[in-house]
């Protein structure tokens, strides 16, 4: 859990060229075919190409598997540090169609890379430190690197914020989770107990849909008040089987094999008191990965790349964005694949206009 | 090519419960669990559901997936005939995230159906023949059963079109398409003449996405002038790899194993010639399944159901669409499957709101 299958990295790097390998501070680069990017003249760490890719879950690699299907050789950043993506961190997925038996994250994730490996994506194992996205070709830079991209698309997720106490390592993915949606069918949950923690409108959403499963629904929260709008906190409060638990926070979680319940300190009074539950849901919120755009693109107020509803286009002419990294709806890795696939037909399309434009300035 | 993998779905009934059979006109049912929508008291064949999705395809088997796991207890009309939409027509799938191997359509399709009737959606093998969208419960008919739904997906998805002459059948994924997107990658295309068929804008596109794998490109046109825009008819004339047959229609397809060739009968002159090429590429356009909706949702000029943008609400509250029948920009079956789970969760989310008022209105 929350690292890559390396044993099937391993055998899928057999069928693969490894490039350059990691010495020196340099890239380590995964490429199934000749590299088509070149380097340019002026400096042999720059690389050049139609699109650029930045990130390693079902929106990037989607949207690697269409364009380097449309032999636009695009050259993918995964990162340097548990590339992947949130699907590495679950053990079993079965809301992705196609694998009615389900199957463990981080198994898919490697079916997604050696995937747009097989069609000439070009995948550099290093983190983006910095783009320049003022004129295109667009520059994205990382320690070791730099490309120079026609066109770009931006598709680094989004990460679920996470409370840390004791037991709250040893029981993520044994009764502790960030996603109701993704997990909340799991057995283990079901006509038991269990637990949410925060007060926004996420948290919310979170404890009215597990209320469908779990005997009951705590929400514990910091304070006495919530801060999710008047809709979703009549909502909530309507509903019978959920009961907040107000100002107080997690202090640890217990169990045997699986989570069996938490102790809860009461904030004003200091008291701590335990609670049995079969599942606690972090609803705290995520956090987008787009601190690297450096202000560049509109986000919008909570830090998500602004798309325009219906295509990937973002406020800059040429860059796109797939994936969660641009949507705090559905985040669901089969919406973000299909947001991804749309990234690479609409940058496939750019690159057609900018073609013509090419053609007629010549 | 075109049918169902029939072996596979007998596999997979055996693991679920043929709930009523097809007898006396009745509609085959399929469930791998207990009857969740009960008959109402005064119609034993209307079935009552909160949520009803028409479909068979990714976008319709997503929905379910991701319906069934939050207990909504869909019930999905699949049609009577070929159900499993434009996947079962193709031989391989090479760019659905997942599958680096490829898979071929139909076992793709089955693959949706036995996880989204493992997780508890009732399948009818029967095809709607009209519906009732204006109150809630919406009623679903087909010709035996009718069901009344609190809120409905709707999946049908399109048909692209087909022309039909003397061996447009036998070279059907032998070398003709109707998709650049999908089939041009495959290496029977690869530095061989091709031609594409029509005059639109869909046509323009395809020829002009198939210059990178093909070494010419002929458009062949009716008329002695393109329906497509200026801007896309500027664009494919610029493409020294594409060239116009005007005046010209597909006669009859030749070849051995694969596509060889076709013959082209002048309109004008009536004069038959051979055009050598190794694909054909059908761009006459899609037909969306809209018909049975007798105008009660709002449709665009050709006939797609029209949806907010970011969204898969349609012009009636509590009506969602999905796939195809809403999308003729992208049409992938990883797009389709991402837009049915949010039709899943936008539906999920819409029956949360009607809860709430049903219980103030009590």
């Amino acid at each position: 859990m929350g690292g890559r299958c390396y044993s099937k990295l391993v055998a899928c790097l057999k069928k693969t060229r490894l490039l350059a390998a990691a010495a020196g501070g340099a890239a380590t680069i995964y490429s199934s075919s000749p590299v088509a990017a070149t380097s340019s003249d002026e400096n042999p760490q720059t690389l050049k190409t139609r699109l650029c890719i930045i990130g390693s879950g079902p929106a990037a690699h989607t949207a690697a598997i269409y364009a380097a299907r449309a032999y636009l050789h695009p050259i993918l950043f995964e990162g340097s540090a548990a590339p992947g993506g949130q699907l590495t961190t679950t053990t079993s997925v079965h809301n992705f169609p196609g694998f009615p038996d389900g199957i463990p994250g981080p198994d898919l994730v490697d079916r997604f890379r050696t995937q747009s490996l097989s069609f000439g994506t070009q995948i550099i194992t290093d983190t983006v430190a910095s783009v320049d996205l003022s004129a295109s070709p667009f520059k994205i830079s990382s320690r070791s690197l730099s490309v120079h991209a026609d066109s770009l698309i931006i598709a680094t997720g989004a990460t679920a914020r996470r409370l840390h106490f004791p037991g709250s390592e040893l029981f993520w993915n044994r009764g502790i989770s960030a996603c109701a949606v993704c997990d909340g069918a799991s057995p283990i949950f079901r006509n038991r107990p269990l637990a949410v923690v925060g007060g926004g409108d996420s948290a919310m959403e979170e404890a009215i849909f597990l209320t469908r499963y779990g005997s009951r629904v705590y929400v514990v929260h910091r304070r006495d008040a919530l801060r999710a709008s008047k809709m979703m906190q009549s909502r909530a409060m309507a509903d019978p089987k959920i009961e907040m638990v107000w100002n107080s926070e997690v202090v640890e979680a217990y169990g045997d094999e699986v989570l069996g319940g938490l102790k809860l300190r009461n904030v004003v009074s200091g008291e701590v008191s335990e609670l049995e539950v079969s599942g606690l849901f972090f609803g705290v919120g995520h956090d987008p990965a787009t601190e690297f755009l450096g202000g560049q693109l509109e986000l919008d107020s909570d830090g998500y790349v602004v798309t325009r509803p219906g295509s990937t286009e973002t406020s800059v002419r040429g860059v796109f964005a797939a994936g969660d990294v641009q949507d705090k709806k559905y985040r669901q890795a089969i919406t973000a694949a299909g947001s991804g696939c749309m990234a690479a037909l609409d940058a496939e399309h750019y690159l057609q206009e900018l073609g013509v434009q090419e053609k007629k300035s010549d």
